[in-house]
């Protein structure tokens, strides 16, 4: 028989992913989407190498959340599927998986789906495409292969079969041989995967990820009140089976867990952080020359020198941002984020709150005259100051240089994979942070975790990745700064700085196209789009990377509260191609 | 409040587990009994150095499945019980956590449970101990806290209470306001641990578990079957989201793939493997000298040597031992593993059906006299022979040396972690291998993943073991040879080569005598001992550790399959502990 593989089965850029599969002798593969989005490479450059390759383009897929829905979304859909079907054209593709609708908005009824999805036939036959109806086993209404025979059936064209996993038929227990009763000529494409018996019953669940009080979502300080005032009177001890810790310092581990104790108690006895903080008063970087050099291109000027620190103050707006001189150590690695500093309403009773949760409050060596400033650790190594206005009048500033930057966005760190949960119960309790949403993100080899927190009313944002096992890349740190018109900065840049800012593939536009009435500039100037669904939106690009550190240009507009998650594959993989 | 934690919460050995916890500040500890049986600290000491930290012992657990049993049961847990609380005295701990039980053949009926807890109560009582019992999320009758405290409450014993544990709580959804109904001086204990939202829905499962035909448990022969008399004539295609894949080799992943839907095919078609392996030839180690010394004491002796390669044999029974002298490459690492030779009906016949599942055939250079060998490269390096009998005359054998060792019966292979599913692969398609149990060991600094493979008849039994990320040491590799008499063995090794063997601690003997009438010898001698649920027995030692290379002797009587994974644990962290 005819052997296929989808390429997200194998790492890699997709030119390299076409090359293993080929050379392993397959017949064709499924071009799985974000794989080309991600790939600089136009649709019909896939074609020819493919063809080079000897594979043929069995499938493209997937396409998702078209059928049962409402008249409206309906034009829309249609709208996408064309965007769609001429890229498979591009491509030489003429099967489209379609996956049952998972939306919570998605309507029930046979019928209207199946009406639905004929027009959508319809519509692909017009390009010599067909659709192959594939139930996910977590659709909203139809998650049964049965199901979604039914529907196909009911729709009754030529064009319209099914495609059957064997994940979503056995994951579910169903018997595959219903699959008897459905003509070979509408099972249009049969997918293969194995699995392991369902990995994470309670006991799994109980056995390798629990973890210290503060880290998961358990609300464990209502449990304890009701311990209290059943008048319980013994200890408060963990019990925690966590992998992860299992291979980490079992210092570090300790010390957390007693820091999630102590949280614990004052959370019990209704204490809030005393100064949670307000928004950045800086970020410090080492290295002056290269990121210097970025910064000025960026429109920042060097407003201010420290008295007696080898330590620059740069500004643009409300964003300050200090260079230091490079230590030995930090030139090794090149320029690296090495110290935050956070507006608060009370420095020393925030450093006091730092102390009460065991973090190391950090010695600082400063002239009589100076500015006294508080500081800890944070799990990373980062320093992070506690500030008050003070601090500002040390460099003795020229005062800020205009410019379309209004202040730092958000910090993104990277953390070593075995702190991960450390240093969310840092933020935390330690920076009175509360964690806003949480993703895995694919990169060409590997996947990235990644956690936001955020202050009181968004003023401060701030962003964990780790890097998961296995990728071989050091793990970048970033930071976004907040823009009143990122385009206007793109043409700019794109124009009179060819090369810093991080390239975008016209695939990522066509999709875009494909979802939203994109303004065309976006394309032109490599600027990324994301919108929420309230409206809200959201434009950014990226600069190349320096040593460790790079810079993202944000514009928030509507309300927008997230990152820009949706792009995060394409910059991974843009950073990857860069060689960075 | 007093603040403690569970041992099994840190990593590292107990001691170092102790130093720990103290330095961040905990008040107590819970010992988990594993932390105690791996150590070589008798309870006295264990007692004397959390004094000496200032550590209190408020726990001692956990202590399993007791009660809801039938006359016989109650009297052999009691038994067990009586052993614990001797070991809680020499530790100093008076508070014995009680899980309820798990078995499929617990008795429903709380009045039983109650009963038979009390006689637990009273029974502790007599050496100052108390009884906390836990209601377990996956408890056969008991899972809520409140039945458990409904269980207690019907005891009646000021002996015994409950301890409730936030995650058995919360992770059903439970709400914890019924707390307040129990008295405060009846919950003796509380267990606090969070958690990340339930870690596997079938979307997890589907996202970053999926496996290639044959790597998981799904029936995909009957599956493609059904889809083939439904008249399919499509592709077979591979979907496969597999965190590991995404970060392996994409070469090795494509060819791996590939592999697994020809053997599909094979399968399809009813073809079975045409050679199955019939027992172990040999095994090949590189390096003469310190293993051919191992050797010689285990009882071996050289019986012939290759005419035209630095080859040795090594016999004892119906084991055969190949030693070849090192290549600079295996010089470095110290002795190792590089060869299997096995047993096949059909060497020419197995070599060819490797090589149409695309197993790479290794090129032989032989004089012209000398045996052919069919060989195969497995996924980990390891030269894989499919012998006759031939392979034994060119080594011009003396005949074997008469001992107590019969035979290789068994030979664990370590795998590189993101090689596991194709090593499975292999081993079952290319050799014939059949899964047989797979288990998750902790040790002391992670988790070593483990699964064992055996031929028709259990003829030919092969373990592969991984060391999970973030494990620091060099992956092992080890021979069990079979052995009618393996107390005879460790008494000949122990008296005449004191350090040969590996030391088991004491507390494992505490802990196995509580469980079984186990010979008293078995401590003296320091043999590991399990039972299986059908009365069958195992009796197994280890020796130190050559280069990556250990030798098991086993011992199996009344059927016993399986491979003394109790004790894995035990052997981990007493390998950490010889410092290999």
């Amino acid at each position: 028989m005819r052997k296929s593989i989808a390429t997200v089965s194998v790492s890699g850029t997709l030119a390299e992913k076409l090359e293993a599969i080929a050379a392993a002798g397959f017949d064709g593969v499924e071009i799985f989407e974000n794989d080309l989005l991600a790939s600089p490479l136009p649709p019909e450059e896939v074609r020819a190498r493919a063809a080079d390759l000897g594979l043929g383009i069995d499938l493209y897929q997937p396409f998702r959340d078209f059928e049962a829905v409402d008249a409206g979304t309906l034009a829309r859909n249609l709208r996408r599927a064309e965007h769609k079907f001429r890229v498979m054209e591009r491509l030489g593709a003429d099967l489209l998986l379609v996956c049952s609708n998972v939306s919570p908005d998605a309507i029930a009824g046979d019928e209207q789906a199946a009406e639905q999805l004929r027009l959508l036939a319809e519509r692909a036959a017009d390009h010599g495409i067909r659709i192959a109806y594939e139930a996910l086993a977590w659709g909203r209404h139809v998650s049964e292969y049965l199901h979604a025979w039914r529907v196909a059936r009911l729709a009754d064209h030529p064009g319209l079969g099914v495609c059957l996993d064997s994940f979503h038929i056995l994951s579910r227990g169903s018997d595959p041989i219903g699959i008897e009763a459905i003509p070979g000529d509408k099972i249009f494409f049969l997918q293969l995967a194995d699995a392991p018996p369902p990995a994470m019953d309670v006991l799994q669940w109980s056995r390798h990820y629990r973890c210290f009080p503060g880290q998961g979502t358990f609300d464990l300080t209502g449990l304890v009140a009701s311990v209290l005032r059943a008048g319980y009177t013994g200890p408060l001890s963990l019990e925690v089976f966590n992998d992860v810790f299992r291979q980490a310092s079992a210092e570090r581990t300790a010390l957390d867990g007693m820091r999630s104790l102590i949280a614990l108690e004052q959370s019990l006895r209704g204490e809030t952080h005393p100064a949670a903080p307000t928004g950045f008063a800086f970020a410090e970087l080492s290295g002056t020359g290269p990121v210097g050099r970025l910064l000025g291109v960026l429109g920042f000027a060097r407003t201010g020198t420290h008295p007696t620190k080898p330590v620059e103050l740069w500004e643009q707006g409300g964003a300050r941002l200090l260079l230091s001189a490079a230590t030995t150590a930090a030139a090794a690695t090149g320029p690296a984020l090495i110290a935050i500093g956070l507006d608060s309403p009370d420095p020393a009773g925030a450093a006091e709150h730092a102390e009460s949760l065991l973090s190391p409050v950090l010695p600082r060596e400063r002239a009589p005259e100076e500015a006294k400033l508080e500081a800890v650790a944070a799990p990373d190594g980062t320093e992070i100051f506690f500030c008050d206005q003070a601090w500002l009048a040390d460099f003795a500033p020229a005062g800020p240089m205009p410019g379309p930057v209004t202040g730092i966005d958000h910090v993104a760190l990277a953390q070593p994979w075995h702190h991960f949960d450390e240093a969310q119960s840092f933020y935390r309790s330690v920076l009175g942070l509360r964690p806003q949403e949480s993703l895995e993100v694919p990169d060409p080899y590997g996947m990235l975790r990644s956690k936001a927190m955020s202050g009181p009313g968004g003023a401060v944002r701030m962003v964990m990745n780790i890097a998961q096992v296995g990728a071989d890349h050091l793990p970048r740190q970033h930071i976004a700064l907040a823009c009143d018109d990122v385009v206007a900065v793109a043409r700019r840049l794109r124009s009179e700085h060819p090369g810093l800012l991080l390239p975008i593939p016209g695939n990522y536009y066509d999709d875009l196209e494909a979802r939203h009435e994109a303004d065309p500039e976006l394309r032109r100037l490599g600027v990324l789009y994301d919108r929420d669904e309230h409206g809200g939106e959201f434009l950014h690009l990226y600069t190349v990377t320096v040593g460790r550190v790079f810079f993202e240009l944000v514009q928030r507009a509507g309300g927008y509260q997230g990152y820009g998650a949706a792009n995060a594959p394409i910059r991974l993989a843009m950073q990857h191609a860069a060689g960075h």
